[in-house]
């Protein structure tokens, strides 16, 4: 066996490693498809990752996540500093064509190499998704990125993989979405690090925010800091940066437990992944099973005992 | 053994068959506490539950969706039927209390025995989300409610949930939103049988409309019918009843190519979920796991090789 067949991707990895940006995309292509060696690869690089800090940004569709993210990015890039953005799209399973919005609103820095930008949407289950958008942070981090920023719709799973893959948690929300109770569900005020009001030059605003600090004063946990911006203006944009660089600044004894429990849910959303695409590809490949899934169609068995039926041929 | 012990949910399952609306709500929570006997008791209603027409309805946060289903139950009522309703809320994903919104906007049908509402929130992951779904909806189909509408928030694995238990999907989109690109994901679209415009009598409905319009020419399926509601005022929504009606009439063979594609996606999911959990479970009894997760979260081993150990280790 040739060393060639042994480590295929030893040489993309080397030039990630070096900084070089075609290198890591080619990496990062790779991963999602998981090509021979991907898995060595992922081994080798992600021991040294771990001094990029990692902001998710989530938040209802429609409130400027992306062009928040955008203006942060501006914000990073005047202190000279290069960045990373990984825009995940759960909301696309089946196109994974949905993201031009957010790839014009994050235009401006179309031609700045400090910057690298990687959308990702779901191809069949979220799984994948939440599998792809780690191994992409994992490459960002290790080819020079040491900001990154995760943008993500929040509901269901996302939110929970933004929460998992992230140092910090970034919720956005808006003036004009319907009320709050629909606009910020409380699972996303749950997983809030900073808490931002953006489109703040919108009629609505002030409302929103005193909204917002009522029902943040009558949770059980402190309320998470709590910013206005007009991201589209860039207005309150660096009072939100400096927020960011504080958290960032803490000694890394602080995140550890976080970071702990972040492992555990990884770990078992791996591993729980690769458990589904066996069940699936079992399924497909065993003609037995049509039978199964006839009957069930059918209504002459229900699915669970199916499922009992698929655990136990595919054992 | 007595009979007590092999079958607990005996007298609650005849009583759901026999429409005894507290026998169903006392199996529903069975089923979601996976109480026993509640694999046999599924066993027993799912045959039963083929002849109920199942309408989901998604879209993004803030467009309306509960107060259309609430006048799609006016409209059923109206003509005498019995209606069921399934509330889903991923993102809750923490608390499972964020559902106050919805219940408030549906309690023009809370004194009325025939419409019966349930409410259900994420606990932890999708997984067990889906499962709930589909076994609420199994105890309605046989507890006398022959129309059943799921409300889920559209976003990720939670729309493809709702294509997978539903008849007919519903997509419901409003003005005001941001752009369309943002308010409507081509995933969103893809699963639509029915497309409506809710919030019609709001400035820029007509101009959502067109928008729709022009993007649904350029997709690569007939367009689905379009509809236009303010069902807050209870405006087109009676065409929008008729247009489910209609599908509702389609002879059984017609749907039955969906319900085997419906069938084996819900199998995987259930099998899925069940691996999981085992997964799950295995990690957090196992002391000598503990390591392994501090070695992720240390970054001395990536989280890819630490599922594999897992793996070997829960065999």
């Amino acid at each position: 066996m040739s060393d060639d067949r042994r480590a295929p991707l030893d040489a993309t990895v080397a030039g990630t490693l070096a900084g070089d940006l075609g290198a890591a995309a080619a990496l990062m292509r790779a991963l999602d498809d998981e090509s021979p060696g991907a898995r060595e690869a992922l081994r080798a690089i992600y021991p040294r990752g771990g001094g990029a800090f990692v902001v998710g940004v989530t938040g209802s569709p429609g409130v400027g996540k992306s062009t928040l993210v955008s203006a942060l990015v501006a914000a990073t890039r005047a202190r000279g500093e290069r960045v990373g953005v990984v825009a995940v799209d759960p909301s696309s399973p089946f196109s994974g064509g949905a993201l031009l919005g957010d790839r014009v609103r994050m235009s401006r820095h179309a031609t700045d190499a400090g910057v690298f930008i990687r959308s990702l949407a779901t191809r069949g289950h979220q799984g994948g998704l939440s599998r792809a958008t780690s191994a992409t942070v994992a490459v960002l981090a290790v080819a020079g990125f040491p900001l990154i920023f995760v943008e993500t719709v929040g509901a269901g799973q996302a939110e929970l993989d933004v929460a998992d893959a992230a140092d910090v948690v970034v919720v956005v929300t808006a003036p004009g979405l319907g009320d709050e109770v629909q606009a910020l569900k409380a699972g996303l005020l749950e997983i809030a690090d900073l808490l931002v009001v953006n489109k703040g030059d919108r009629e609505g605003a002030d409302r929103t925010l005193a909204d917002l600090t009522a029902m943040l004063a009558l949770g059980a946990r402190p309320a998470p800091p709590l910013f206005k911006t007009a991201a589209a203006r860039d207005q309150g944009v660096g009072e939100l940066a400096h927020a960011l660089e504080l958290l960032r600044a803490r000694p890394a004894g602080e995140r550890a437990a976080r970071r702990r429990r972040q492992a555990a849910r990884q770990v078992v959303a791996i591993a729980a992944e690769r458990a589904r695409d066996r069940i699936a590809t079992g399924l497909a490949e065993n003609p037995a099973l049509a039978a199964t899934v006839d009957a069930v169609a059918e209504r002459t068995l229900d699915p669970w005992s199916a499922a009992d039926q698929l655990a136990e041929v595919l054992k």
